[in-house]
């Protein structure tokens, strides 16, 4: 008993303030265009889909913005969330690296999104705002803002990817359980929903295709905003609470992390953990290795292109400079749900332009593999995504073992996959395949990037 | 930002002992008989199925038990649980009553199962066994010592009664994950699960055939024993670890419950968190109401028979003096399979034969009502057996409402209900009926209780 497993910090030691990034970039991010002029936004571009604090949160340069009250005693409800030393993996990998996990999967909603959907639904609800309409992939931000919403007394439709629809019956259930309303996307409640139906009846759907029904209702109806769970520059801000509390709790372990992993979809989980600790290097602290992993059957960071392009299918949200596979690209229908997005949150776009962080990706079998190991010695079962961060910090933690080098790895566990079980019933079925990157299909999708001036 | 929300005990705080509450009963219990002499058993009887040290722990009377090291250091891994102060759902009910639950979802099974499986696991590897075999309703139990046994490098051979297997589905996925074997009873691997298909091969199963079906293969192969997931005596010492950290932190939370409710199945949740308080009552403490809640379609406590039973259905068992409907009575395949025992724990039919705690039954549809309530406002989604609890707590808020009492309310929330959303689904389907009980049924079955000389 004198080694610790867990981290915790007492409720006092939660962050009072998010950390914006934005205040530390070497050099400023490309600007956001509208998608009509091609010219930079402003505030009032935003307004028909998000309430004015948030606007303001999306723009500002400031290092530090004050978390609410009223979210921060609801972040309580599970924050902060525990730093775990994942000991008995090292031993099972015989490694001498020193493996810890941020666990996000202690929230209600199973994950890191309702970090940003309470304060998402805070400032609406604090705008007078009395619906909300969203997507999501797997079921994790669409949960989330249902949970949100109930505590902000906000309705909810959420625009679900069909083929995750299909496969997590569960996560509609969850969100149902919280009061809002499920939608397999494409739907047939939009016109965006509806060109698509025409075409293709059977769609699978898409993150780009979700995000144009749910923005298509949200500028049509009064009274209603739209809410993203990932990408977007106020998302990393909330989420920078993660990377915050596991500087904190480093402190109390009395170690540092060398390298720092986690799964990227849009991002937003990945500049959670990582951001904090890379805003710190730019001030001049130590470097560490930053690590983002993708699915290799969406591989944004690692074979998109670095351009403007749309967030969503059906060209109704402004143009931002990220890494893109195109916003015609359908990634095939792997577990992984959240990380089916042809774009990239542009912050993490940016950071990797600069070389700050390193990006690589995973076919999907090895990863179910890692996390079934994972599984075995820590009982944490990760969500698909997460799975892909788990391989990345094995992996790290293996190379150690051949260099015989005692690194420090952190990893985020964004969530658990209680609600994907179904994922791994067909890893142990030997039904999971490894989905081929669909190039072909990408640079189509890359060939109708806007032109810009 | 005045009032606490969680209470969270450091790691050092953390019980180093389980409490056993046999040390301060006022009157001993009936002693177990052996099956067929009628007789007491002593250690020897029961070493086919159980290692010595578990034997010792069924029997001791000492007031304290030492928690092992290794046993310790995984509790770790997700102990000291939280206690959370329901504040927004006392207000949502407009009571003076303060509501506190003790959450033990956030172990990696998802509910206090652990708390026992990890410590029957540690000693039988120990022993050197090499193989465990149990049953399981819903699949808590099954799946937590399919999680106790990856940690101890032991085999885990689960037989989930076959109504539940049909449900939950990802309960299996999750024993699967953690490399055990589930199968659906009644089965064709041992003679009690053929008896009971040649009768009926769509026989839905019960907990008492599924023990039946473990305990067989236990005594049968060698270097295989047998776990029990409540019940008997050294289930509920292990589970005090609950009870004793709530008593810790109703003192960082400068309060003391009035009020004490848990859901009982076998009684091992409501055992964990009452009987050390119950237990400081005895030796001259404050007496505090304490209520076992059961559902009404199985309502072993409030309309079973005090007398000497079998725990299962093929009579391989020792008898035990216990609340009980005898244990031919198959209850209907509602969504707490973990509540759908034919008898009780002896040491919680003992408690309740001396009036030292009360009993309650509710009909599933409240339940499910309460728990989405409870949803709504603290993120939480109950396990369908904890909707009993939740619903307990709720309605002892109102009574406190009706009768302007500011009482404090302390339930166990043992479990979370994301691999029972099935249940939820079916609710908000209007699927969901409530159970008749089986009056004839039990009468049937309580016709079959063995004669003592």
């Amino acid at each position: 008993m004198t080694e610790s497993t867990k981290y915790l910090l007492s409720e006092d030691r939660m962050p009072r303030d998010w950390y914006n990034i934005m205040a530390d970039f070497p050099e400023p991010m490309a600007p956001v265009l509208h998608p009509g002029t091609h010219q930079p936004v402003g505030p009032a571009d935003l307004s028909p889909l998000f309430p004015d604090t948030l606007i303001a949160q999306e723009m500002t340069g400031e290092r530090h913005v004050e978390i609410p009250t009223p979210v921060r005693d609801i972040y309580l409800l599970w924050r902060p969330s525990p730093l775990i030393r994942a000991r008995r993996l090292e031993k099972a990998l015989d490694t001498p690296a020193k493996i810890y996990f941020k666990y996000e999967g202690v929230s209600p909603a199973g994950s890191h999104k309702p970090n940003t959907a309470v304060a998402q639904a805070y400032y609406n609800a604090e705008a007078g705002i009395k619906r909300l309409t969203t997507e999501t992939g797997a079921g994790q931000w669409g949960s989330s803002l249902a949970f949100a919403g109930s505590l902000f007394d906000l309705q909810v439709k959420v625009f679900q990817v069909r083929v995750s629809y299909q496969q997590k019956p569960y996560r509609q259930a969850l969100m149902r359980t919280y009061g809002a309303e499920c939608i397999p996307s494409p739907s047939d409640l939009t016109e965006s929903g509806r060109a698509i139906l025409a075409e293709n009846p059977d769609h699978p759907g898409s993150l780009g295709i979700a995000i144009s029904e749910a923005v298509e209702l949200a500028a049509r109806d009064e009274g209603t905003k739209y809410a993203l769970g990932s990408v977007l520059n106020h998302v990393m801000l909330h989420q920078s609470v993660i990377g915050l509390e596991a500087m904190e709790q480093f402190e109390l372990a009395g170690d540092d992390p060398d390298i720092i992993i986690g799964c990227t979809g849009g991002g937003s989980n990945f500049a959670g953990i990582a951001f904090p600790f890379l805003g710190a290097q730019l001030r001049g602290g130590r470097r560490r290795r930053i690590i983002a992993v993708e699915p290799a059957a969406c591989p944004t960071l690692t074979r998109g292109r670095f351009a403007y392009d749309f967030g969503d299918t059906a060209h109704l949200t402004p143009l931002t400079k990220m890494h893109t596979l195109g916003s015609s690209f359908t990634p095939p229908g792997f577990h992984a749900g959240g990380l089916r997005y042809h774009g990239m949150g542009p912050q993490v776009s940016h950071a990797l332009s600069l070389g700050l962080i390193e990006a690589r990706a995973y076919q999907q079998l090895g990863c179910f593999e890692a996390a079934v190991e994972f599984a075995r010695h820590e009982g944490i079962v990760p969500a698909p995504e997460c799975t892909h961060a788990v391989k990345g910090a094995m992996d790290e933690a293996l190379r150690c073992k051949e260099e015989g080098k005692a690194e420090t790895i952190l990893f985020n566990l964004s969530g658990h996959g209680h609600f994907d079980m179904q994922a791994y019933i067909d890893f142990f079925d030997g039904k999971l395949e490894d989905g081929d990157y669909d190039a072909a299909g990408a640079e189509a999708a890359l060939a109708q990037l806007p032109q810009l001036g």
